[in-house]
């Protein structure tokens, strides 16, 4: 099982993070971290029973910026699957799915969980490496937050047998990815006003594809020299 | 997915035989019986939300037996894994392996949950055709009720569900991507020993993150706009 980090975003009900804490400890997980949370009262604790460690560990910030720090991998999760495919940032996969192309991963994973009404925002979303959704009835797809996250704990729990898988990037050489991804788009005068969304979903389907370090840096080479042909011209190699 | 009855067993807060209502309606199911539960007031309908259907359709009955009444097979659930085998109606099969084994299943299954402190009582065990458990860490694996019984019927219901996903690119738009991710390493001129390898590398990542139609176009469009940025220098859009 990776170590996996369990971020809440802007929880509202502590009951809520009181259950989350519970279900860490009974996944034997123990970081949890909390972006701008509720008071945390006796309801919390109440809840939380055998996990009231997890709690009162509990590293509260107030950006998920922060909240993901030293996490190689950040995984969204969304109630919502778009139907259309054209909002590429909120295209998700199956939580099992991925916990299982999980499987041996040696790198921090930060599980990202949203508020409980209108869950992550956009610019949120954006940060995501890839995002995982909980397939449901289509009435009602919408679970309680704390049963949510129970759920996907219990997806990467069940994941317990460790095959080496090759070593993937570290976070620096996979953001210097998509710095020359970026710069691709530069050069090829990609119209600015898709530029963002065109960044994320290049994010997204990477982040899907779990890619090793060898990978990253095979793609970053191509993408990279590619943006430098095209600004100084082929004899930049030279 | 078989048609499932779910069954508790003395509950004693309403508040998760609301949740556990909720949970029936995120996965489609609609029959819920108690067996002399405790009340059910504001707090059981208040966590219902969507399920407050379910809730109110709920049958209350006074023994286990009434409950299971109607049903082909009676499947217990049970947080507590003896180590031995000697108390066999105490072994319990992983709920996933369960669950996969129930596809198609034709029958009625009621899946029965015990009280929130001491489960079923070994006479109840005793009715349980089968018995499920959920694997969890070995410190701590007491799962709040609701939780667990949210866990179960995803299980279930993940056995005939098609996860939804956009539609995906077709062959030859996908084949087109990879052109243009050739040409891009012409263009770069990349080493010859090395490009054979590395379209394949870019294929299966492609592959692993199981792109839409729309991500293809997105990310071909860049590919071929940098080859022939390239090639043709930056007039060519012109």
């Amino acid at each position: 099982m990776p170590e996996i980090r369990i971020v809440i975003v802007g929880p509202k009900y502590e009951g809520n993070v009181g259950a989350i804490a519970r279900s860490m400890a009974n996944f034997n997980l123990k970081e949890l971290y909390l972006v701008n949370p509720c008071e945390l009262g006796d309801d919390a604790y109440r809840r939380s029973k055998h996990g009231s460690e997890v709690l009162e560990n509990a590293v509260i910030v107030t950006s998920l910026e922060e909240a993901v720090k030293d996490c190689f991998m950040v995984v969204g999760t969304s109630g919502v699957t778009t139907k259309g495919d054209r909002n590429y940032t909120r295209v998700p996969v199956p939580v099992r799915e991925f916990a299982e192309h999980c499987r041996g991963y040696p790198e921090r994973i930060a599980v990202v969980f949203g508020r409980e009404d209108i869950g992550l925002l956009q610019d949120e979303l954006n940060m995501c490496d890839a995002l995982v959704t909980i397939p449901t009835g289509d009435e009602y797809p919408i679970m309680n937050l704390s049963h949510a996250a129970n759920i996907v704990m219990y997806e990467f729990f069940q994941v317990d047998s460790v095959p080496r898988r090759p070593e993937p990037a570290d976070r620096n050489e996979k953001e210097r990815m998509f710095d020359y991804f970026g710069d691709l788009l530069d050069a090829v005068e990609y119209p600015p006003n898709r530029r963002d969304t065109t960044s994320v979903m290049f994010r997204r389907m990477m982040g899907r594809s779990i890619p090793t370090k060898y990978e990253y840096n095979t793609i970053m080479g191509v993408l990279g020299d590619a943006a430098k042909f095209i600004k100084y011209g082929k004899p930049w190699k030279k």
